[in-house]
């Protein structure tokens, strides 16, 4: 891939940072683009020195960290120099123009409302998620950031996710559907009725509701719903594939025929079930915000580093956020923006329907 | 087992009947429940005629049938002589404790809150549902009944739920958790965190929050949540079997040495997998209602039938309804009953946040 793309990466967030992520980064400059690494330079440096001469990495000095039990905007408030907002900072001076993060999902959502900002008329940035499936993947937006909702957050949504598939994933038209309990337009709760009804008008290519089971089939594009529902969604299919590991693992060791049969099996299943690692899609996209941010999962590999930042480079290349601001301004979505400067994830609204 | 119950069934409702219906109820008389089979008189009597000799197998006449796409409360109330809305009357004359159909769950809602009403001081009867752990199996409530509902509906739910698996499972001190998106006590929407504060308080074992990846896990043993997460999260665990179990024939596809290792897995396999099955726990539970309305999946084998009336029947020979009402007798739940006749299932509010 080549990409003229600058992105900044978090250095010091996640489980296995900085090593891994500075041998992510690595890779992707070997890609073609231009990484930009904020943390505490003499550990990078000593990092990057072990991959011997190395193209288009960079360091920014950083000497903070945040950790991934802080409170999220007061964490991006009170640390100013650390490795996360001094990445977003990056994108907010045009030094980037996309941030790469494997800390803490909710500091990085603040870090990228505060330092860089929402595109003009999104009401909320969501979190898309890429589940893996038989075909192409499915964006679950939103996966988490926003848990109390309005109707026209979920048409947003819709709009955000459809552009991001299509720019980013070169998926042509793409299939967008409403979460709910039921196909008919009638079910669900209130919010997402009401959605429905958004929806049928919107800018997008919509195909009605679908139900939780519909997000592994590949028969969906993207997949829209509030924060709330959606991380419950992406948790649940988590905790399901684990569970029916323990279950295969479990069976073979129940036995020396069952055991046979697992080492035989195996190869091939890890070659399958590769295909719907995480990892491979680099992690969660916060779509709304002008820059691209993307969440890599805590405990990411250099292989998951490397993938979130070619995506990221990739939305760069194709313009993905000066697209999504131009369909924003030209949606029916004309709702007043909102003055407070950093958003619910930051500062969760009580009372919201 | 030994109950001295009367389960209503009806003998019309689900893919399979009345055949596998019929099937399943002589299998429970064996077991020594009284059985009354509603439905189409000679249709049922053949099928009966077919097992032979029954002891404990009553039919009562009912000619309608109420179909899966009807629009539930009207349905039931077109259709008094269905054999849903017929066995429904059977508990409401006394003739029965319990029913159990495997048609509608929506049609069995409004029936049952139509024809056998709901417990004296339940704002909202929940539909419970057992997943399958490695462990006890875990209670889902809601599941799906109430998509729009108040913080203290879902108290309601985990005292229900907790009873049931104290009295019909023979869980002591049932660990109950509020399903939300992090453990943290201010994590999750506004419905979340507001009936967080009240469960700390409620006469439940109440262990904090739990999020999706924890249903399987069997560390909860009742989870909490409104009517659209739970159903979202429901049909979610079991899209994601379904396409962990596609992953796995399509690898043990892929070649000589992976179909003779998939062969000799099989048996294990099957063994551990059987023991997740959703038939086991016989189905949905209606919890609320006066008499114990079982929903059994739509296309239940006789096994499932019988499980499901078997489980009927041990519901109500320990009395599950006489103590939830005695329970929330005693609860602070003092909200002034509803005047409708019909809940919200039948006829959805719009408007609830």
């Amino acid at each position: 891939m080549s990409v003229a793309a600058a992105i900044a990466v978090d250095a010091m967030g996640g489980d296995r940072a900085p090593g891994e992520v500075v041998a992510g980064a690595v890779m992707a400059a070997a890609e073609g683009v231009h990484v930009l690494l904020a943390g505490r330079e003499p550990e990078l440096r000593e990092h990057l020195a072990a991959h011997g001469t190395v193209d288009g990495v960079e360091i920014v000095a950083a000497s903070d960290v945040i950790g991934s039990d802080e409170e999220p905007a007061a964490a991006v408030r009170a640390k100013p120099d650390s490795s996360l907002v001094t990445a977003c900072s990056l994108v907010r001076e045009g030094r980037a123009q996309g941030v790469v993060s494997a800390g803490s999902t909710g500091a990085m959502m603040a870090a990228s409302l505060l330092r860089i900002g929402r595109i003009r008329g999104v009401l909320r940035p969501g979190i898309g998620v890429l589940l893996p499936t038989p075909a192409s993947p499915c964006l679950l937006i939103d996966a988490g950031a926003n848990v109390d909702c309005r109707p026209e957050h979920l048409v947003q949504f819709a709009v955000m996710g459809s552009l991001f598939c299509e720019d980013v994933l070169g998926v042509s038209r793409p299939r967008v559907a409403l979460l709910s309990v039921g196909e008919e337009s009638t079910k669900g709760d209130a919010r997402t009725v009401e959605a429905h009804g958004l929806l049928v008008s919107a800018d997008v290519h919509f195909v009605g509701n679908c139900e939780g089971r519909d997000a592994l089939t590949g028969e969906v594009d993207v997949m829209v719903t509030d924060g709330f529902a959606g991380n419950v969604l992406l948790k649940g299919l988590e905790g399901a594939g684990a569970a029916l590991v323990f279950e295969l693992r479990q069976a073979a060791a129940s036995g020396l025929r069952a055991k046979v049969g697992g080492l035989l099996l195996r190869p091939a299943l890890r070659e399958r079930l590769s295909r719907t690692d995480p990892e491979t899609y680099g992690g969660a996209y916060l779509l709304g915000v002008r820059g691209l941010s993307v969440v890599a999962h805590g405990n990411s590999s250099r292989t998951a580093i490397r993938n979130a930042i070619t995506y990221a480079a990739r939305g760069v290349s194709v313009g993905v956020v000066e697209r999504l601001t131009e369909r924003l301004a030209g949606s029916d979505l004309r709702e007043p923006a909102p003055t407070r400067t950093v958003s619910h994830v930051a500062d969760r609204p009580m009372g919201d329907p």
